[in-house]
């Protein structure tokens, strides 16, 4: 039997014994070395077409700044409790604003300090609501009032809508803001326990002023939710305001370091100037509301949030993927016996058709989303620009007609790519197999926080019916022969035109893989627009159509977006050093792949369309699917080292771009663990839990 | 502008206003209360159908026990931070043994105290790999010396064998255990920093004991892993032994109660006993491998928890269910313009189809997945009772093929099983909107906790590609005219008797419902056994196929034993008092339901399979389903009310089953929330945090 107990405490530091051993072979280094020798794509060129050449300088500017400064350091990040994570994250905010002042920061390289960072600060809501609710909101003499201070971060802010009893209906809050003419004041109240303001991030402990959005009554008439400025908190003190209950509502599923809070209001008294007037007012000498001029205003405005998440979708899921993928090349199980005779060892998993039937469509769909939300971003800013009311050539119908386009095509795409990265995530997690399981692999605590973002700024299921019914509307007026100009009235009267004509699109050419996917959001729209013309269909009865629909539309966009850059990329020449021929076909296969796995996962309606025949099915599932798999993946560790997300974000052991997963592992395990600095009791009638209580208390350096 | 600061400090106890706000109508109890009216299922008698009459006894009194026992006290679950979620499984471990000893538990009593505390405890794989270790595999002798001080927790174990290194392929762990016949011993050895174990549960903190598999070598000949008993840690200082380096494997994405450990080893010799030997064993007196009589043996042992994690599965997407279906009915957002014009408010979410789509099927999945996983386990104990080598009618050839059916089986459904609970825990979770990303929804922790099942036990994945292979076997046993009698093999022979012939399956037929789904299975796996044929194909070009056709085969499977238990039903008078006929058809219903969901979700192969026409299939995917959703709506509560899942399990605000949803969410955030304790300073270029750091260590009250 083993010799007596060893005289070294618990295991902090690991004995010679352990400290000289090494990984088994094959290693993770040379293993990624070899993979990136044998990919002719240069990710740095690649990064640049993927983010900008600016947007790469902006990030290692950013990052050194960052990376150095150590409240910054993310060390304990996986082992805080939540006040020591909410502690965390208000340091950092406060450290934010600091180098915010000192470096200049303009918008973007202060989006890409957040990014950065990885985590959340506890101004997050200050930062992304309070200030942009008041720029777009504010009157010129509110924005005088509020925005300087708060941009100075003199008060800080938080803005307030969702409530314990209402999300998706807005229209329904519960919050009053009363019109007292006698001393022109606003009465803010909570007339019920399901009005308290509710996940309203930085609300619960942070902020002390908020946003409230509230029912508006002018002599007992209500006129809708509105936004209204409101202090909360003593300025010195800190403590909540007469008539103000306010609090942090407690752990979440994920993004724990922000302080989501609850708020109830008792007949708080409010100024006038405090209702945000830029659209829509009360005129204090009169005691009339004054509606806004074009409510159109407000919904572009909306649909910048949703536009910017598409964008985000891709970033988060390439962070699953850079760490699934570069794991999977280092990780071996296995011996595949008709694999490489030279190989050392057991078969890299990444060679598995199974890991990558799991992990390289996602890496195209991070691209096709990647390009899709950069497009959406940019229609954005053109109907935001060009599109003024009064502009020559722009009629206000058009205008309209565009305003609705792009409000269907941001609340689709927000659903479709908030929801594919959350699952995109997971699948990531488990191709890291066991280890996956570990928060060490650096996925699990993105998915966490990721997850949320399918409710916020609209549930996902609530948004897709918005665009279903937009293009039920498209095809109602491709039926009447009046169609609009937008992609899916193009779409649906291209379909209505030709539909019952013999038609034939080739797998083999890409503009058609486009057709396809267009073909068949046309047909469902169709066969659902003519399903809502039954007598006694109900709206209700059609919502799980409709969803499809949704989805199968935002799939259409998806691929044509994808198309649609690499084919710009094809044609437009560059002062900079470009992707050669070979690197660009890599793209184009990355596009067939993505179009062929949304196939292979749905062939049903492409079949019932008639956009293909069952042999092309067939052909398209196994055959095209299986060779284009095989074609990417000697590519797949480039392809991810062009997303050029640094270790420092990744803060993961399983994605580290040298390969030194074990090590890593290890050495997080046996470093920086606080549960390995206890020592317990282990037998079941002592009533000693911890045996020395005074290490007990044993925090990580947070 | 409001008054001055309150002088109350924070906000630990709410003011007289907010104590006498009431949420607004309809209020959760009156409309549960409606629910349950508007159904004639009783859910006493079907829990006794679900679980068996003598189960749920057994839950009513070790709930009281538990329930009164201030150890097992729940209102901190949702606060602690890792430490403290660890020493409150100690804690519990401690006193649940304590409990088990004093009121004599069985097997069954004891596992459902375990499902009742909800988290585990730090001693789980003492008592679910330790004990079972040794009595399994050990000999008497064994036994006497080992399993007498374990069963009484003299000594505490855990079971190593997943190493850092290696996690599916056993067959390449790296730890060695050398017999060495100069003195009878074996040394246990970590010849790589890869070689250390991981992620053994138990192992990090609590055990002092462990079963170590290890590559046996025999003068310098390995052997393949075996099992090995060594103690780890002194029994009286709890310090590990000599040549023993141990601890924590750091937190996780869920499961952080546990504390799952590393252990790497320098040479420990162990006596020669301390290989356990039921199986196979070294001659000490010739140095001489002495192989198991029957491997097969161990393959029973093994086959056993994965079948009990089949009917785990259900348990734990029930908890998610009855949550989310609660809460669907209590919350009520916008207004159905068709909806009942006579409704106080808003519509019930559980109204929306789109609500009803996400639910109800995975409602219908459970107890597909509860009957399956008792019927796999009713299979699994005929086999082990019945199926002995040299029992008359038992050739030894005919016991190979039970033994690879169950193997198979097993397998395949605990990877089906596993993952569609964890995909059902998150869709549940979504379904509860906003509030369901609050820890108090009570499904995100279960989800965190649960995904885990995918991985252990065998990655799904690659347990799907070997209930795949025994299916490639079974459909070559076909065409070789030498099918077996295994489900598989009858449901290939009958396919390939017919397949030519005009075959027309009625969606009317419940029996058909069930031979569409053989149908396709059928189908797929004679394809995928053609695809094999062809030269040059490899099994790795096959695993995506072999994914496909487990899937299928599993669907079959689970949907047969459906339909079994419900046929049993049918026709088997009990003393009991029994469903009535309406109640019976409400679970028919479900069973067609859980088969049109499963076929509109993946319609291709069974049109490809020529098993539906289009015609059939666009009927099911939209009347017959909408039509099935409509009729189940009604009883949503009380089916979930049947699984019989106790609010001090649920831990939920969400899933009370009393409605009390938002004063209970209230309750938690307000009045249980330590980050509400403390007060920050938020100005940025303040240094100061946490205002009042002698409070800032807010503990939870675990």
């Amino acid at each position: 039997m083993n010799a007596g107990p060893m005289k070294r405490p618990h295991t902090t530091l690991p004995p010679s014994w352990v400290t000289k051993l090494q990984p088994s072979k094959p290693h993770g280094p040379d293993l990624l070395s070899s993979e990136r020798q044998n990919s002719v794509i240069d990710p740095n060129i690649l990064a640049n077409l993927l983010h900008t050449k600016e947007a790469v300088e902006i990030q290692r500017r950013v990052l050194e700044v960052l990376q150095n400064d150590e409240v910054f350091d993310k060390t304990g990040n996986y082992f805080g409790s939540r006040l020591e994570q909410f502690k965390t994250s208000l340091s950092r905010g406060k450290r934010l604003h600091q180098l915010q002042q000192a470096y200049h920061w303009n918008e973007q390289e202060f989006a890409c300090a957040l990014e950065l960072i990885g985590d959340s600060t506890a101004y997050a809501i200050h930062w992304k609501g309070f200030l942009s609710g008041i720029r777009e909101q504010g009157t010129p003499e509110q924005q005088e009032l509020f925005l300087r201070r708060a941009e100075k971060m003199e008060i800080i802010g938080c803005f307030c809508q969702t409530e314990l009893g209402h999300g998706s209906n807005v229209r329904k809050l519960e919050t009053t803001a009363t019109w007292d003419p006698s001393d022109q004041t606003f009465i803010l109240h909570s007339p019920h326990l399901t009005a308290s303001k509710w996940w309203a991030g930085t609300l619960g402990r942070t902020a002390n002023y908020a946003i409230i959005m509230a029912q508006l009554i002018i002599a007992g008439k209500e006129y809708g939710p509105h936004p209204f400025v409101c202090q909360i908190r003593d300025l010195v003190t800190h403590e909540p305001l007469g008539g103000i209950y306010v609090g942090d509502i407690g752990p979440k599923f994920g993004y724990n370091m922000v302080d989501n809070g609850f708020l109830l209001l008792n007949q708080v008294k409010i100024p006038h100037v405090n209702m945000l007037a830029r659209f829509s007012r009360v005129d204090p000498k009169t005691n009339t509301y004054i509606p806004p001029e074009s409510p159109a205003r407000i919904y572009v405005t909306l649909t910048k949030i949703r536009c910017a998440l598409v964008l985000e979708s891709a970033r988060n899921m390439a962070r699953g993927l850079t760490i699934a993928i570069r794991y999977s090349a280092v990780r071996c199980q296995f011996q595949d016996p008709a694999g490489n005779p030279a190989q050392i060892g057991e078969t890299q998993v990444l060679d598995y058709t199974m890991v990558q039937y799991r992990l390289l469509p996602l890496l195209a769909e991070s691209l096709a989303l990647n390009f899709t939300g950069q497009a959406t971003i940019a229609f954005h800013g053109e109907t935001k620009d060009t599109g003024k009311v009064g502009q020559p050539g722009n009629s206000a119908d058009s205008r309209k007609e565009v305003l609705a386009e792009l409000h269907a095509t941001s609340c689709g795409l927000k659903a479709y790519a908030t929801s594919a990265a959350a699952q995109g995530l997971e699948l990531c997690r488990r191709a890291c197999g066991g280890h996956g399981y570990s928060s060490f692999s650096g996925i699990g605590n993105v998915f966490k926080d990721y997850v949320a973002s399918q409710t916020y700024e609209g549930d996902n299921f609530v948004l897709g019916q918005q665009t279903a019914n937009y293009l039920l509307k498209q095809a109602q007026m491709v039926a009447q022969g009046t169609p609009s100009e937008s992609i899916a009235g193009k779409n649906l009267s291209r379909y209505a035109a030709v539909k019952n004509e013999p038609i034939r699109f080739s797998l083999d050419s890409d503009g058609d893989l486009v057709a396809v996917f267009g073909w068949r959001a046309a047909y469902l729209t169709f066969k659902t627009l003519q399903q809502s013309l039954i007598p006694g269909k109900t709206r209700n009865q059609l919502q799980v159509a409709m969803w499809k629909l949704c989805t199968a539309h935002c799939q259409f966009l998806v691929i044509r977006g994808f198309y649609e850059r690499l084919a710009v990329l094809a044609s437009t020449p560059t002062p900079e050093p470009q992707l050669g021929p070979e690197a660009r076909e890599v793209l184009w296969k990355l596009f067939r792949l993505y179009a062929v796995f949304l196939i292979q996962s749905e062939p049903y309606d492409f079949f019932a369309s008639k956009a293909l025949q069952v042999e092309q099915l067939e052909h398209a599932n196994t055959v095209m699917f299986m060779q284009l798999l095989a074609d990417i993946r000697p590519h797949a560790v480039k392809l991810v080292d062009a997303w050029n997300l640094p270790d420092w974000l990744l803060d993961s052991s399983l994605g580290r771009y040298d390969g030194r997963v074990y090590e890593d592992l290890f050495q997080r395990a046996t470093q920086s663990n606080p549960l390995n600095r206890i020592s317990v009791d282990p037998r079941p009638y002592s009533s000693t839990i911890i045996k020395d209580e005074s290490v007990s208390g044993a925090r990580s350096n947070l």
